[in-house]
């Protein structure tokens, strides 16, 4: 995640939060008075997006002093302290909001999906995303994924092959599908099979895949499909799972494990801003 | 809302997840393939960002036809129809996600807000959002208020006045700040002030400000800043507020409750593409 | 006015009178040429735009330094410095037209901004801009009539209500037009009429506005106007007035006048530069 | 002048002035009404951005007929029409100021520019603007100059070479500085040498260079420098020329004279929308 | 590729190609007048880029007719056309080099690409290209590359792994970093590991690697690790291969070359205009 | 050349190269790694574009060190080093493609010029690039040129006029075209005629062109048209000239010869890292 896209995150939010100025501080607070305040978990969490904090306040002041007290994908009790900021109470103030807007929302998303991960701990299953997250935003959605402990599932329909049911009707066959991409993309690229019943399952073991999408199954359909395809190529469960059905799904035996809600509905948690004294 | 936006909204949408080609559709399907889908709720919702259909689609064909089925600020039952869209089976698979992803991110949204509207329809209490946002998408997700029946409160700190604890002190005083600030600003500006005791209340109704923000009060103060206030200007109840305390807020005689989870915490809601036979 | 901002208007400028690169003083000066120079006010001005200086010299070079002697919004009388500069030659020669083209530009609105102000200064009216700017400088030039003690006005269609004849036409009558409005925004929103007749007031004064526009009424009408209304909302005049009006319209006892001439025709005033020895 | 460019010219100004949303007409204006209006000079003047009233309702709407009346450099008398344009009432009355505002400043750089053209129009002299323009708007001021029949100097340091007496000084000597550009540049690139000094200007007739800027000479200097130039070179007359001195400056005889107030001080002409019945 | 992309690549070669205007076609061929010409390949090569064409033109006038006579990929002898154009003249002409320059650029990317495809038609072997591409320019290289029959490597440090020298030493040994990455990159995610030595490679078939890069190695040395290798993970040859080695590369067995030279150092193919009777 | 515009250079090049991440040494290279390596030139070369190393590496660490040990348009023999850097391994490791893509592309073009350039140093004639470079890169290329020693022509249809025979038909003929276009354009524009037949040139000479350029004509040809010429007006010998013809044409006596194979077919040159041992 390089550094420059942190800036860019800050400018966005600066630019619609803050535009042509804050003006209730601009008017109010003098340029010289200086504060300092603590930002900190109201509820436990896993920490994710502290690099803003950083990038957010190097575009207000030279003068605000960043100390970050975890990092990201750190675990924090309700009431611990998440950073630490001094500097000029203005410059503070006018990025408090977008700062706090980034880091509740990316750490939202790490909390749910280390929840996630954590049910299924012993087993050896991966805990994927998806691609339903927001416009403009999925590189972060899926780095907060990646900070929770989960794993990334492709980035869009550009980095890896997923063959749904529409492209094999219009290839005539699910093998026909499989060998004319075979033969035109690069090796580097994952080809992956979506069924979403049994008997699709052993023609796609002769064609040369490497992995298939069970889609929708019912527990007992994810256990014969893991049984039928018993290790020849990576097996991904998938369809509408809910948090209280991770643990269940796993048990299956399946590699991995795709979840949108970790992205699409996961609630911002509760990070706050303790004022000192200012000077 | 202005037609180009939704075209940016879908630029930056496609822009990530098709980037440099749905490989797996142009791999598969031929170019004359046609084919006709229908996006249906498949849960009770308002519906939400239905222009960005166009917006989508435009950019990748010119032969997909789109059907507006409801309009945005429309509730539907599960099940039913939101849209339909005919034309090139390559360039319908290609925009779906990315139209399906904006679609149930803002009827998440308007069907909260709506969720809250309706249960203090019969009193005269405005639902606020607040500026607990993501970054970038701040437009969108007040529109999604609005068209949920809530009501925006202000876009930034470049649009309206907000005096908060911290202003207060670096001006020594409630009404050394308003009187600052209103002798400095525009007549269109709200002056709107926060306050957390009641005693701080009647020096505000003396110093000229247009509003009042009663922060983290019980329902007990909330009643009581309602009496002493009088009418005479605008009162907001905000704070941490509950979807299952909305009512009881509104009960005390606030003018508005401001909900940040109208925003921050709205599940998507499940909008699903059906297809029908291709051609 | 945040930092960024001035850094993107010395980037545009930049971009479009140093392009390629200044060929002339590429191929002329050495680069270890040292030199210095002092802007100075070839006219008595107020000084606006003077943060562009870092901003230019910035990106052109790490070794210029800015001293700026004056601030924004003060008086300068001619051949008084504004600033000095010193590093070296060539920088100083790339970035000097750009950074005076701002200078004289902003100090221009800020000059007979403040031109209008002094002439009302001993009454109590706000003098207001308007939204007859150039593409893509509105917050500039409404920055430097804030510098030059004027009022902003509301900064477009976004941020205010202002209801016109087609506007009243439309709903069929003011009370409604101001009704349905009241009904559908936020709080936050100043809602303005505006009214070319005296026998249009009346109405106004019951509907519920928080402001009234008196637009291209004469001096009686104006004062019968003030007297009708008698402090009960906000009160404007506006409409093609003139610099020698200025004092006349105030004296009618209005609230605030706005004039176009302080952006849309406001003379460049004169800078120069006045180099001192290179080393 | 391309076509995507007016469109460009047309977002920015409507995502400043319109942002999100031009509410008051939002409000009260009801889709199906549809209305037209007349644009008129309110002065005499000389017609420059017609363009952008397509460019602008383009991006409005898509049922917004502009019919221009006129074209770019053509004389309009007062109350003269310029365009008329029809369609719905709210795209029209959202697209009219930034229309308006791009036409009347324009349009003032226009008629400035041919009131100074028309008064050496029995002459062999080019009127010629300068780099003194608002940044970011160089384009569209220079295009102003030239519909009002002047011609263009050069657009910024990278496309001609003027050699002024810090470059002399930093090459020890007219000659030496000309000299070292010749062999240097392309063939292309025209190199002038700007001079205050009559006895500066022999050494350039033999220096090899395409042009002299004669600057902040008295008339009489003028006159000198004309006859002993003698055709040779290009000659150009610069330096805080007044409106009222621009004849009798040509009439010395040189080939041409710059003048920065048609950029950066031409008052905005002023142009109305006049109304029609609606529908 | 998305038909956006093109608009995009045509809107960075005008604004730098025609800028603030095609001025010698502006003051010599009426609006009027109108043309057709032909592209025609002046030497044998592969097309590539001809939806340039369209977006070109769309930018600069309503009235061109593009018509293609050919397609991407296929191939066209010397005097063959590849495209006619018909419509004013002035359009014509200032959009030629512009779509001549990509249309140029991308065939001789194509034509290179397609020569060495040729040379191997009879073996099962992939030609790769690499990331030796020009800054912005590496979607349209790769396309290039994938039109003239070749097979896209990765498209950067994001899409697939390739672990070389430094990794390893950094890691510890080729199996502890394989292990490493295994356990955390996503399944779609082709793990490489680069090699110059053959006794490197026995640890990496036990390692879980999906390809093995053999670097800078003798035709020897292939055949032997293609040997040892026998068909177990993917086999890709690299390093700095000429055209005329790349027959014998391929004949040593691996799966596919890769080779720096079809994007870094591919001439531009001749393809020129030939003016038909203008109207 | 803009240091600004290196640091937007960089940008693309990083951010289609790195995009999400430079996932392999994020997963191998521990942050507090350190290493050196050091850039050689692997052939000889005319050394270009070293700017890059700073502007990609400012945006990767604040602690890389950039020592460039040769400077732009110097020879640098085989296995002599061009620069040394020293920093994090994973930063050096991130930044090394996009770095080294942006060197031997434009050592490239830079080298080719040289080598045209060095076969006519003795003769008074310059070497022209032409508009054959790729989109968006244009200033990049013709950067090079200037470092290898050769000289810009027009950088774009919009500074400078070049009459070709299209013009010359609309307008009725030479001397036609070049009266109407003078009369229109500023002094500082450049005219020339481009003729492919001895006998357009004597019209020329009396027309009041500044330049000649000789279209595709024998070394014959151009011998009597230099003589036809006589110095009178610049003359340009252009149209497919290959390397082995630049002498052969220098002699006919033209001022300048202008090769598109500079920027159209220039190979890259090769340009390798050395790694010294990581700490």
């Amino acid at each position: 995640m390089q550094k420059w896209s942190w800036d860019q995150l800050a400018q966005w939010g600066l630019e619609e939060d803050v535009g042509s100025g804050d003006i209730t501080s601009e008017l109010t607070i003098g340029e010289s008075l200086r504060g300092s305040l603590v930002l900190k978990a109201r509820e436990p969490l896993i920490v994710c997006g502290t690099p803003i904090l950083e990038a957010v306040y190097r575009q207000l002041s030279d003068e605000v002093g960043v100390t970050v007290l975890t990092e990201d994908g750190q675990f924090c009790g309700a009431d611990e302290a998440v950073a630490a900021l001094e500097g000029p109470v203005r410059a503070l103030l006018t990025g408090e909001r977008t700062a706090l807007n980034v880091m509740t929302w990316l750490s939202g998303i790490a909390t749910v999906t280390q929840q996630a991960v954590a049910q299924v701990a012993d087993l050896p299953v991966a805990i994927l995303d998806t691609r339903k997250t927001r416009p403009g935003q999925r590189l972060w959605e899926k780095y907060a994924v990646r900070t929770g402990g989960g794993t990334n599932h492709r980035f869009g329909l550009y980095d890896a092959i997923l063959i749904k049911d529409n492209h094999i009707a219009a290839m005539g066959g699910i093998s026909a599908a499989v060998s004319c991409i075979r033969h035109r993309v690069s090796h580097v690229m994952f080809v992956e099979v979506e069924v979403d019943r049994l008997d699709q399952i052993p023609e796609l073991l002769t064609a040369g895949v490497d992995g298939i999408l069970l889609d929708n199954m019912s527990m007992e359909e994810l256990r014969q499909a893991v049984a039928i395809i018993d290790h020849q190529v990576f097996v991904e469960a998938s369809g509408g799972i809910r948090p209280d059905q991770v643990r269940t799904v796993a048990e299956t035996g399946v590699d991995a494990i795709s979840l949108g809600y970790l992205t699409h509905s996961a609630p911002h948690v509760d990070i706050g801003a303790d004022w000192e004294a200012t000077l």
